[in-house]
């Protein structure tokens, strides 16, 4: 593990094997990030799925108990204690959606979302600033290759000097390309820490707010509820 | 809406046209029934099927929480902080797996599993009465129009003696079938509240249970330590 936690701008206009083979260090980082970082965001979203479908299926639960008294049951004796106790469930399992939903959207806001952003903005960045570079590499090599292939007799002075300035050309650009790359993968290293903790705050944040408001809702007023509807049921 | 709660099986024997008219009104409540429960136990199993969905979901991303440390990141600066955070944040996820693993087993043992019982042998239990009641009320016809085709000469006395018997023996086996069927009939009217209260006190126990215990967990001390990490990614 080099004991560097930046490539050096400076060290970018002179390209040298050290700075290379630095540089290979920082892609490799960033490789294992992008795969960690997928893989992060595909378990995240199965959990954002799961709430999700508990949304909906808490839903259907609380039109179901509703639609008990829709049913038109030929024989309703002693149907109404039934109806109502269900009415008091299907808003106990409404509130308990309000709860389920909240989650589902803090989760996508404050977990999710931001891993997608990570991967989009600054991963994303990395790689095409990486395409980037290697083409800019390729036509400054390719520009090289010219100008010492060319014949060395003078009255050549003027191809020369064209070529010559092609070169320059593609070195500035390769230069240019190269600084931004570093500062991508520099903002990486920076980004990575915060990238991997922001979302799982998100997270616990999430669930302290869904079970702080799940006990106030699910207190001792629906436990006396409960007993009365279980003694009703026995009878 | 007839204002009986069960039917006679006094009543049975004679099978009159109002005791077959009131059966048939019974018929229709089990039917009406039995189409409700089976779509209460779809909505039921959705819930159940959305925390088991939860229970997977938790643990595989605690599994990738825990999995950052064996990246082999190229670059590892600064990262202890990082693993140390994620270890943490992947036992909170355990934590919480365990309580909707709870939750979970929960729903199955007093939700969806009284509901199955009440299909498979209260509603079961009556529609195969029902058949079996039918096909001893075609035996019985079918032995009743046999006495009566029977010639009226008295040389038959023999023969009509034997399918007399045959007729009281038909007779005899429809009213044992019947009054299985009007006992489990009215068994059904007697369970049909109980049924439908029961699934969801137990849903209500099983949410109460894991609020109650995952606000214990997401307690203060979570506070704390969010904040000081929210402390150190702002650093």
């Amino acid at each position: 593990m080099p004991a560097v936690d930046k490539l050096l701008l400076e060290e970018a206009l002179q390209d040298s094997p050290q700075t290379r083979s630095l540089l290979s260090v920082f892609e490799e980082d960033a490789g294992t990030l992008t795969d960690y970082t997928n893989q992060l965001l595909q378990a995240m979203q199965r959990v954002y799925g799961a709430q999700n479908e508990m949304c909906l299926a808490t839903q259907q639960l609380s039109k179901q108990l509703l639609a008990y008294e829709k049913q038109n049951f030929a024989l309703g004796k002693g149907d109404e204690e039934v109806i109502s106790t269900l009415h008091y469930f299907s808003k106990v399992v409404d509130e308990l959606n309000v709860l389920h939903t909240e989650l589902a959207r803090q989760l996508a806001d404050t977990m999710v979302l931001p891993v997608i952003q990570f991967r989009e903005k600054d991963l994303t960045e990395v790689s095409t600033l990486k395409d980037l570079f290697g083409l800019a590499s390729n036509e400054h090599d390719l520009s090289m290759a010219k100008y010492s292939r060319l014949p060395k007799k003078k009255e050549n002075g003027k191809m020369k000097t064209e070529v010559g300035k092609e070169v320059a050309a593609a070195r500035r650009k390769q230069h240019l390309s190269s600084l931004q790359y570093y500062c991508a993968l520099n903002a990486l290293q920076y980004r990575k820490r915060m990238a991997m903790m922001e979302p799982m705050i998100g997270f616990a944040h999430g669930q302290i707010n869904f079970f702080k408001k799940g006990a106030e809702i699910f207190s001792r007023s629906m436990d006396g509820f409960l007993s009365s509807v279980a003694d009703m049921v026995q009878r």
